[in-house]
């Protein structure tokens, strides 16, 4: 393995991946051990793909401690996908669901729903331009909802739920694709689970859903009109192997799963992640010369969002970072300024790197 | 570059690459050059992906010949997907679409489009166990027809057509995942042309979907309710990055058109092809100890089926291939038997050492 030069990649997604896992996809690229053949050419109906896809489940069914009534699916399209595929299978005609707008993706997932069925903002904080969370009382549940959903980390705006809402006996959804084994979640609080890959769990690619069996049947209620391959019943009937999967994405998912549970495990990794993030927030609030966008109580720790007195100075900033190797720090096109996201496999030093340089852009720019 | 032990991958996809390319991605894995991060890393929205996403559009587009007036998209979901999107976007109410039916992929791909709208089927062959494609004579297609539906090579049952069936004005939608870029292919004649990449094109987790533009009108028509994820012309819109692709793959496919580009194109692999395919016929027609399952004229290049005298038999054939190097010849569980694929980048001195095992199998077991 020679050297290879690398640098800081703050972007939102795809992002930052461990350099163990990179290592070991590069050093059995050529061929599986003992098996004579790339991970990209094996039939996914080997033993040996099998085995990868138990693996994989297995460890987020640890990491999580997913209890036994939930299936562990992976499938392809991205949360955008289960935008449309939530609807499609868990809301019966006639029924309602709620959906809490926190932000920019939450209010695609309920554009979508809205093509479906009837569904209904339950709160929504985008005249705050999504710099907070919407609170408990704000919630305003429609009785008997067929699910609630939710985003618990808002990637653009850099806001995150610090608790999970409380939406009575409703079915809870979450898109998690953001902070996804970021920390401890609890999935017992949830009917259903959400996350694209490409942010903490592994390459874009593949879509992890965790589902409760009780819903189920809603998907199997609608099988004669739903296509088969939006079916969460058949795809978790099938093991998620009802067609060909995205083998190499979840090949590359369990190994950061394995990287993950060798961290220590969510908790660990959150005690991690809490310290990166304090570490740049510190330094956005040590004078007022950058400015938090989110507010304080709903600050993201995986997308630190600040801004700086103009334009002009935000694109010098982001173009000097750029070039002393501090990659991705633009923000979302829709929102300006900019966004440093420091995922799971983002690397404390380079968290220290970017505090030297915004402590050094003040001094020289301020 | 250590040297690895490799075998030989009869397997029907995902399937056996090119070596060149399996060395290129090892190589390149850690960091691409000049960029400081894996392709597994790197934003969809910098310029280095875009520019990995241009130069595999371009090369297909000179791989095909591909007219102008046609879009090339990327995709997830493989054809299984496909099966749902094409009726969903290219079928009005009230109009027709007609199926033909050479296969259990084609079966499929129909059962899907019934849940849609009115499809119908043009001519089947499932009551020969699908040992031919339909002929031109026994198509009965549907007036004004939305489109027709085909299936270009039947993977399962080892049939292909050697022409495209002539269906009059109608807009021809082909399913061509196993045997795309395997031959020439007259993209004129197509509306729609669809595969999943992990025969020929690539690793598993990428859909190419070459559209004709006057097409899309038909998805713009359906906007308000077509899932987004789902609607051709949103995809062609945003080129393939609505939202974030499966970049891995994506790159792995270029890399695979750039190989076959230096193969000399569509015309010399399909020379290839042909040699590779008939060194394996004539073995299975040398003396009737094999029989091929699929009839002459229709007759497969990609998937070489065949049968000996008894299951027990061909258990044994298939353990001892196995055993001999000669992975992934278990025919289909649908339909028995043994399957030799042998795509675009299947070695021919794969083809050579299976001719030579069935010669000595069948002097030992015959």
């Amino acid at each position: 393995m020679t050297t290879v030069h690398r640098i800081y990649n703050f972007a939102a997604g795809p992002a930052v991946l461990p350099v163990p896992v990179l290592e070991e996809i590069q050093r059995d690229l050529i061929a599986l051990p003992g098996v004579g053949m790339s991970i990209l050419e094996i039939s996914h109906r080997s033993t040996t793909f099998e085995s990868i896809l138990e693996r994989a489940e297995a460890d987020i069914r640890a990491l999580a401690n997913i209890p036994s009534n939930y299936k562990v699916l992976f499938l392809q399209g991205g949360a955008s996908l289960q935008f449309s595929m939530v609807p499609m299978n868990l809301l019966p005609a006639g029924q309602t669901a709620d959906y809490i707008d926190s932000g920019s993706w939450a209010e695609k997932a309920y554009k979508e729903a809205k093509k479906v069925g009837n569904s209904r903002l339950a709160a929504t904080t985008k005249s705050n331009n999504y710099s907070r969370v919407p609170a408990q009382g704000e919630l305003k549940l429609t009785p008997g909802a067929a699910y609630v959903h939710m985003t618990s980390n808002n990637t653009i705006e850099g806001t995150e739920f610090k608790q999970l809402p409380d939406v009575g006996d409703a079915p809870l959804v979450s898109d998690t694709s953001s902070d996804m084994f970021s920390r401890p979640i609890d999935v017992s609080r949830h009917a259903l689970i959400y996350a694209g890959a490409q942010k903490n769990m592994g390459p874009a690619g593949v879509t992890v859903v965790i589902i409760r069996d009780d819903l189920l049947p809603r998907s199997l209620e609608k099988k004669s009109s739903l296509p088969t391959m939006l079916n969460y019943a058949v795809h978790a009937e099938n093991k998620s192997l009802y067609n060909t999967p995205p083998a190499f994405a979840v090949y590359a998912l369990g190994l950061v799963m394995k990287w993950l549970i060798a961290q220590g495990g969510l908790t660990a990794i959150h005690g991690v992640n809490e310290r990166k993030a304090a570490k740049l927030y510190a330094e956005i609030d040590r004078t007022g010369f950058y400015r938090g966008t989110a507010e304080r109580d709903s600050r993201s720790l995986m997308n630190v969002t600040f801004r700086l007195s103009s334009e002009d100075l935000e694109k010098l900033f982001v173009k000097e970072a750029t070039s002393a190797g501090l990659d991705g720090l633009k923000g979302h096109r829709s929102v300006g300024g900019m966004r440093a996201s420091i995922y799971n496999a983002f690397p404390e030093d380079g968290v220290d790197a970017l505090v030297d340089f915004m402590k050094e852009f003040e001094r020289t720019r301020g």
